[in-house]
């Protein structure tokens, strides 16, 4: 049962979304611009540290919805879910595979993030931009579950409700109305 | 050495705001409206959070200038130093004690807010919103702590450049162009 009352038909994040909309804008913006913005990460890699981070943080809502979104965007069932096991030997590219090793080290802590780990990703094809953004969206989603966590937040069980949510959050993370002009993915 | 080139004069989370206007926007946005929008916490209670939390993530600039923005908010230099030594003795109401400790928890993992903590914050009059905005000022702050470590920014020593950014911060978290309109403390 939640901390605070929320209403049942939210649950996970949405809830909380709902609660304090004047909080809830800002995040939904810089989610929307970290996760579906221009970028030479595809949406589906993007969602990939999404589900990650918040696997490793064991935060089943969360983690349950961005794998969804991930094999929505990716067009299969397999890759998050070997990620989720073991990112080193998962069928992700090289640069990949560096810069979610550097979002499980951000996601145990910043300090984790050393510069071997940093250099890796170079070596790799990253760029500076993809550095930043990986740690950033890792640091996102490590304020996504302690939120989800945090107020104690219900957890669907059926496949179906993260289906529903997962089509939804492929076409973005604002509401219809909030209408912010961000880059739409082609 | 921060991981991607940054403006050496922009140390901590300064450069990083900088560095992708675009995100930064809804950080800035988010942070004050949480810290210095409406509530029933006042700026140097919220301000406590931070500086607890930061100091738990030990992310050294987060530290030290949220410990010099409750400083000059309080007034005084003792209650942000006693509250991250030990809050359960520092000199803060019950209420703020037990919405320190869930803070604590939620630092920890999200996981870790207990509904008996809850109910103590509850006992010593939190509203709901107190609750929920303890957990979601937690979670923030455990962003920016990841965010600033995470990219290796650099931490200035001199007590001075806090005092200035401490200065900056109690009238607030946007720049001035931004002009975004929340409600000011009066």
């Amino acid at each position: 049962m939640p901390h605070i009352p929320l209403p049942e038909h939210l649950p996970g994040i949405t809830g909380l979304l709902e609660y304090r909309l004047d909080t809830a804008l800002p995040i939904r913006e810089l989610t929307q611009i970290l996760l579906r913005g221009e970028s030479t990460l595809t949406p589906g890699e993007r969602e990939l540290i999404a589900a990650l981070v918040s696997n490793r943080n064991q935060t089943r809502f969360c983690t349950a919805a961005h794998t969804k979104a991930a094999d929505l965007l990716l067009g299969e069932n397999e890759t998050a879910w070997l990620v989720k096991q073991d990112y080193e030997t998962a069928p992700v590219s090289e640069k990949m595979k560096a810069l979610l090793a550097i979002a499980a080290r951000a996601q145990n802590s910043g300090k984790d993030v050393t510069p071997e780990a940093v250099e890796r990703a170079r070596q790799a094809g990253a760029t500076d931009r993809e550095i930043h953004d990986t740690v950033l969206i890792t640091a996102l989603f490590c304020l996504y579950n302690k939120y989800v966590d945090g107020m104690a937040t219900v957890t669907p069980s059926d496949p179906a409700y993260y289906q529903r949510l997962g089509e939804r959050i492929v076409n973005g993370y604002l509401r219809p109305k909030d209408g912010f002009p961000v880059p739409q993915k082609t």
